[in-house]
């Protein structure tokens, strides 16, 4: 997208090539408790809520950290001490939910399916009719272990017919893919900075339902992971607990300025729908084969299956794309071997173009029979 | 220190002013996984082990967040469940380790003195003498409540001494005042990328004891913040096991650079005790008074007594000095009212002749009699 970037494009699933305007924001130093940076925070919280859908009824919490830091946040604040998950997995995201109860020793259920098979939903409504032990599910919007889209809308219908409370790790969906909190009962989504908003990575946050959010007083296992004190010491005096990566967060800001810029969610999804649409397309032409059908794909990464002509190795293929400018992903699927491309990030369909033209030259320069014309 | 700079200076314990050159060292996007970031990686961590002197002893393992993130990973790592912890107390960071441990539900056991009064080491003695199930001890080196430094030397000499472990929270003084791990009994040493080596903040680290490090599988009580686990995986592929802020850690790269070509330790020890000599000096000709006496007083942050003059607001010297293009920070002390300016980050003696400048000035305007010729 043209910001005179010479570092190599990034197609993978995070960190992302951010814009120019993104990472000048980091440019300038403030002091964490100075009323300028409380204004800036100020503004992502509201601007997240903006972007939910969840108005009065919901709040956004920060957390320093990764995505995966949210996610364990938004597990050890709302899960109370003793209750039971219910974790809907199809992928290693969903696997990792599971080790964070095991580190919190907190109970819970797995109901699987394959990496790249939707969740089965009458299974859910019976694992709780069977299971009143189950407080609460979560489960992964996007699991980006295969790019497959998880059907969010039925899932939250499903767990509300059951009277449980639900939460999503919408990761890497969140901001792109829509998810009106409005519409899907729902009391917490985990999400971070670094993924479809194209801010910088170091932050993670929870949108959380403030009535549920209440009753969660005491239940982490973590004091930096607390979203309950993270949120009380916020609505307070506006401040963080703990020193805020203040950088990232200005970032962030910028990030969410040109996200509405954009259109917000829809002009997001558009952008990264065209990308997606455009890179597999090309990656046939090439004889590469998509995992999923396109009816399952998120817009956000892509699997590949491996090629199986001898003359491809992933990590040669790999090497020829940096040179080129354009840096992938390694597989992570456990039912085949897979390499991914993502689609997401300040990037455009004249990007994804580039991005094929230099798999084109690097299957020549392999000598791989591409099945191209 | 002349970057052209027209932010506030941050005189501040942190964020902190930083160099030019460290915050342009995030107008680029790296892949977290590709070897180039991987290098990041690699430099940072072994660069802080040069800085400890600590050799192939120690390893240094970063984690994402600020420098609480780092105190909970190092306890939640390094003590035992079940194991009990003494907590070496004269301030709100010492606390904020005993409510660390509410939260992890291990037992602990608090010897404080008051805020301006160091640890007293034959009470340490004692307590462990008295209490045969304390399996480690932790102190916080610069407790920046009120700037005091804290007897490290000693206490570790005390522990070693009744065979117990210890650990440091030297947050605010790793980098500046001199720790040299070959010489002191430790098994872990936490602190963070934003305060003495002057990186931006996202970033916290703890150097660990290799053969204390292998003994902690299993004992940390959080998924996000097991220093085991982030070692295994780092050894294993240089890469970390979750989104790593990646700004943050190249930032943090150029710091360390910058930090060795002053001198390392002794370099920058020397720029901040001229710092701390000229803030102290040119205030006390003001009429304000330091709450520590100078064999007590670390070159970090200096707490200041609120001065009794009526005409003397602090939010209005705090706006003055903005205005004048200095952030100052409130006081933290339960024992006396106070504020505090910190003498840290990328700033000089020049630098500190300008904050009494505009303290000068801001007096002026105040209607402050400041004691001033």
């Amino acid at each position: 997208m043209n910001d005179e970037n010479t570092d190599p494009l990034l197609l993978t699933p995070g960190p992302l090539t951010t814009s120019a305007e993104v990472k000048q924001a980091m440019l300038h130093d403030w002091g964490s408790r100075d009323p300028s940076f409380i204004d800036a925070t100020k503004n992502v919280r509201e601007g997240l809520v903006e972007v939910s859908g969840g108005g009065d009824a919901f709040t956004a919490v920060p957390v320093q950290g990764s995505g995966t830091f949210a996610v364990e946040a938004m597990i050890g604040t709302f899960l109370p001490k003793g209750n039971k998950l219910l974790i809907v997995v199809n992928g290693a995201y969903g696997h990792r939910i599971a080790n964070i109860c095991d580190y919190m020793d907190r109970p819970y259920t797995v109901l699987e399916t394959p990496e790249d098979t939707p969740p089965d939903i009458a299974a859910v409504s019976e694992t709780l009719a069977a299971n009143p032990d189950i407080s609460h599910v979560v489960v992964v919007h996007c699991e980006t272990t295969s790019g497959i889209l998880n059907p969010i809308q039925e899932i939250a219908a499903a767990v509300a017919a059951a009277g449980r409370n639900f939460m999503i790790d919408a990761m890497s969906a969140f901001g792109a893919i829509p998810l009106d909190l409005s519409q899907i009962p729902c009391d917490a989504v985990a999400a971070s900075s670094n993924k479809c908003f194209e801010g910088v990575p170091g932050l993670g946050f929870v949108l959380c339902r403030k009535m549920a959010l209440e009753q969660t007083r005491a239940n982490s296992h973590s004091l930096s992971l607390d979203l309950f004190d993270q949120w009380q010491a916020m609505e307070e005096n506006g401040q963080w607990r703990f020193t805020p990566p203040t950088h990232v967060v200005v970032a962030f800001e910028a990030a969410l300025a040109a996200h509405a810029r954009e259109g917000g969610v829809e002009g997001r999804f558009a952008r990264y729908r065209k990308n997606c649409d455009v890179l597999i397309e090309g990656m046939k032409t090439f004889g590469f084969e998509p995992l999923l059908p396109d009816n399952l794909q998120a817009p956000i990464i892509i699997t590949f299956r491996m090629p199986s002509d001898p003359n491809f190795a992933f990590q040669d293929f790999y090497g020829h794309l940096k040179d080129r400018g354009f840096i992938i992903y390694p597989g992570k699927l456990t039912i085949a071997d897979s390499f991914r491309m993502g689609c997401i990030g300040h990037l455009d369909a004249d990007d994804m173009r580039g991005a094929l033209a230099a798999v084109r030259q690097t299957l020549m320069d392999m000598g791989v029979n591409s099945g191209a014309p």
